[in-house]
């Protein structure tokens, strides 16, 4: 016969025992501490690990729109001008992310008093990610807290800055001084663009105020059409683009296949531009939404696209090839303020509009004498201008909120701009000298020429090519 | 001394208390509830995550394809009609997707009733997946119980469209025009393409009779390819592509470098078409099957360009580089139907074949007087139809079922693209003036050329260039 | 009243009871057996997938740098040699693809005895994995085992050697043929790349010995640069490269779009070079390490650009292009032995050095009159040994090591590259006809034009093109 002490002895035991077994049990059910154990991830840290992939892969897309740029403007050119445009786009990609890196992330992200952020040198990362690389594991719940890597938010920035400068770029080519746009470049990617950037994404007064940008509608197209619009008022047309009857001479792509191939280029990197700015993969949510935003930026391309090609006759004359690309480009712009709403037919009719308002403006442009040579003020401006204001249909934002930052993003990024166009024109001078414009920047300032071994149609005259009767209007 | 209650008491809070810590402790174990509450995800939720994530990630891929034809294509003819080839490709992409998202995908894959889906318009996310786009998480179990989101999976079929028209329109450059070329793809990819998908993926009749097709051996390349030869035979050959002895004048690219680019583009769109046909990723076994997947692809392009190279001097009378191309992506299509074989040696059997069958196939259409000029017959219908068969031996599939699917969707898809282009070509036309065909659509259709600044060999003559006299065999 | 048996039934089935709720509790609690039961996947089946994925997707960059030496190297030559090269390239892809299948992997990384591994042919993949791929489940934590899939593994391997080669390549241009080049492909991917491969990577003496590769920028951009000088030595130089009186006569890019183009292709496949070489991604160090690897990469091409932009001038008389973009590849390969340091800064000195180096080392191989294409030796040796000694700071790499693992792998890859390179010389010949290389290898060897349409400059004189007494030094 067992006495009490033995019957609570089993009884205590018992609970102890099973206590402890299922302590154990639990503790290798615990996603967390057994990962942590044995190395396999914790449920938080996947979350983490797949928010700060998705930056990575789409980052990856963005930093291949520097490509797309290039080729969309080296054919968009005459060829005595295409290599310049070479160096000088890969020159601006590699200042953008040095810029970026030294100080436009700071002013934008750290610290943002509502106007601009903190003037420091050099991107900081985490001390706590620092440790994590250097394999101190005990940093782990610091560096998963904020829910995805400062590292790979960074990237995906620096990759996205160079966007904006490209913008510009476009617009004044085949007349602009190489070293007074790097000059340029500097200036926009180290201060103006973070500081919109940091009024609208940073926390600044914009963002308190509602304003809504999801992608870069306003901070990067807005924001380099803009800068481009002042700087083609700045350096004046290409010399004889305009003859003295006011009416402009045509002057199509060099390289056709070239342009499109850059436009196909910037369309894939768009996935990755609209898709990376999810921010976050790891809920369901993100990846629904972020395949919504795929869903409409490939329509809204697709339908731009269409748009123009219909409206190219009407208003040119002819079927363009340059000005339906630009449809498509506009119709990326257009989503690119909201891409993240489930009605998707709107991204068909918001980029159907900006096809069609890219378009107008191309027309419009060449009649007040302002000489874009890819066309950038018509589909980064007016179709990131358009896209701002539609976000107020497809995503609810506030229709003031929206009027008042795409005013003021595109007031105070013109203004500036401008300025700083005159202060380097004052210095150095921005635009080169007739002569050069008449050889071609490639061999002036390169010694070189993009395609040295085939035999180039002489060039000063009006309009080019055998069938320069057809292009004139 | 206690008494008995007491002891019982002890027993029951004892176990109650236990029993709370221990609930509170799964709870807390519970990947799903407990990261339900405080935004970790469940394991189901990244299951779902994952699975659609790498639909799009491989879509992107596939997008790319779209830039991939467009080079191959451009850079295969004759410089004159390179641009117009360049708007149509971007506007074939876009029609696609647009007439994808009106009513293809619907035909293909809601209520198939074994021959055809549901004529609806507009592609119809699920309402959970809306509503949690929206924001109403109460929904989830809803949107994870596919295990993947329908959005992104209408996504990938978007994106897969557009290559089937693609294919069609490599083979009929030169003398199509624009607009019949575009109505013909609206018909396709709206009614044709997914009347045989609803047949095969849609769970229709060739779906229920076994026929296996992984990511599109027979759903895009056979269909492509026989829409491509009844295509080709409706409009006929280029003038003087034949000559009045019977021999076929050589046409090789006008730009060499861009078709090669076209090549490699189309090659790695090739991963995210065959990786991305996997369907899901959230399991050991589809990450693994999704490696096989691409050692294969590579392997079996490796091998076709290698075999194609072998046998290109004994059919052609010399090296020829577009066959030698051709056969890697002959080799590409081979293994589309069914890429997902283990043992992965089969990959460059079947590559060496298809090689080797589109180099004979290029050599016959030549001597049947068929003019395919980038050779989408040999490498799509060629290629697709023989690696259709050979899944019996890599994927175990069935031989009958096979041979019936491929002759049925060969059939069905030539037969009606033969009668559609009849009819186009009676109410518009299909073929180009012979004059447009002489001064080139370019300048015809677009006003503008590929390269105006180049000065261009005169053409109309007996093969072109200053080494003519090398190609001709 | 209830009898002791009673109350210990109440007991025991309680307990039971109890254990019975929890055990189920825990059971659904456990990721692994529950997701095992009901499809969902374990924590440690989604580490696996992250894993293997990202070597899928990286992978595919990598396939990607193809199309950019095609591209690079296409453009640089020129025109007469540009098809030669295409073909060429697609080429040493397909042949170094199926050399690794074949021989490579295994004597590479399959018990590998300190100098060399297995000779067997073909890669075997494990037992378990097929028999997952085929669908047996009762396998799969023998495949969960490595933690990441080795098919995957493998394939980014597969995609990694080709790069060898393709730099080989570069130097070498316009005046090796074909079939010798593929032949010393076939010995480079089959055997000498796998045997320094296995020295470092496949745990050979030099691992042993601790030094440090993180990305190849011994294995693959030491190795390629070795076998690229001593085929440059081999070769000897383009004729009339170098006159008569010392001077090297100037051969700028035929296509600089085209080259550009390249560049840039390479520029983003490196991401997938560099950040698939971390080889996990389910860890938060993972991806942390991943992002700051594509930071570091990012920089340092930037910075490696802008520093060859400076020193271009003083070196060169002229703003150079190739040697402007040769920078931002050396920057990117002097960052590849060790891209994985938290102190992002040093990328942006490493990158900048490599900038320096890599121009002057064009400079002084033009000195010495070795005639090397695309710079390969300045850019792939030079900024390959570079950034192996550098690693020694970033990296708390062992001086010593890295010392003796570059002077043994360069040594090593030069000296038995030297005697293949002789003995394919003697066998067949190596070096194309005076004949052959006045005419072109692209009319010679495969009877086509890379552009037969446009009219060529005459060439055979000084420089060329209507501008070469700008590009005269």
């Amino acid at each position: 016969m067992r006495r009490p002490w033995e019957d609570r002895w089993v009884k205590i035991t018992g609970k102890v025992g099973l206590t402890a077994a299922l302590t154990v049990a639990i503790w290798a059910a615990l996603p967390g501490t057994a990962g942590a154990a044995d190395g396999t991830p914790t449920l938080e840290e996947l979350s983490f690990v797949l928010n700060s992939f998705a930056l990575l892969v789409w980052g990856a897309l963005v930093m291949w729109m520097c490509a797309g740029f290039t080729m969309l403007e080296a054919g968009s050119v005459r060829t005595k001008n295409a290599s310049m445009i070479c160096l000088k786009n890969v020159g601006i990609y590699s200042i953008a992310a040095l810029a970026f890196y030294f100080v436009g992330y700071n002013l934008m992200y750290v610290d943002v008093d509502s106007v601009i952020g903190s003037f420091s040198l050099l991107f900081d990362p985490s001390e706590a990610e620092v440790a994590l690389i250097g394999g101190d594991e005990s940093v782990i719940a610091d560096v998963l807290e904020p829910g995805r890597s400062g590292i790979a938010t960074w990237l995906f920035q620096m990759l996205f800055v160079a966007t904006t400068a490209s913008i510009v770029s476009g617009a004044m080519l085949e007349r602009t001084k190489l070293w007074a746009f790097w000059a340029f470049t500097l200036i926009l990617t180290a201060f103006i663009y973070p500081t919109v950037g940091a009024w609208i994404w940073g926390g600044g007064w914009l963002d308190q105020l509602g304003f809504e940008d999801f992608a870069g509608g306003t901070v990067v197209h807005v924001v380099g059409g803009a800068a481009a619009l002042a700087g083609v008022i700045v350096v004046g047309p290409r010399r004889r683009k305009f003859r003295l009857d006011g009416t402009a001479k045509p002057t199509p792509p060099s390289n056709v296949l070239v342009v499109t191939l850059g436009v196909l280029i910037l369309w894939l990197g768009w996935f990755g531009f609209n898709a990376g700015s999810q921010g976050g993969l790891a809920a369901a949510r993100d990846v629904a939404t972020m395949a919504t935003i795929l869903v409409n930026t490939n329509l809204a391309a697709a339908s731009g696209m269409l748009a123009a090609v219909a409206c190219s006759r009407p208003v040119f004359g002819r079927l363009g090839l340059a000005p339906s690309l630009n449809g498509a480009l506009a119709g990326l712009v257009s989503v690119t303020a909201a891409p993240a709403f489930a009605d998707q037919y709107w991204s068909v009719v918001i980029g159907a509009i900006a096809g069609v308002l890219c378009t107008l403006a191309t027309w419009l442009l060449e009649r007040i004498k302002l000489d874009d040579v890819v066309g950038a003020v018509p589909v980064h401006l007016v179709g990131g201008a358009w896209g701002t204001l539609a976000a107020v249909v497809t995503s609810g934002a506030d229709l003031a909120a929206q009027a008042v930052g795409l005013v003021s993003a595109l007031g105070f990024v013109f203004v500036v701009s401008f300025v700083v166009w005159r202060v380097i024109d004052a210095a150095f001078g921005i635009r080169i000298s007739s002569q050069v414009e008449f050889v071609g920047q490639d061999v002036a300032e390169m010694g070189i020429e993009a395609n040295p071994e085939f035999v180039l149609v002489p060039e000063d005259r009006e309009g080019y090519g055998p069938t320069s009767f057809v292009r004139d209007r």
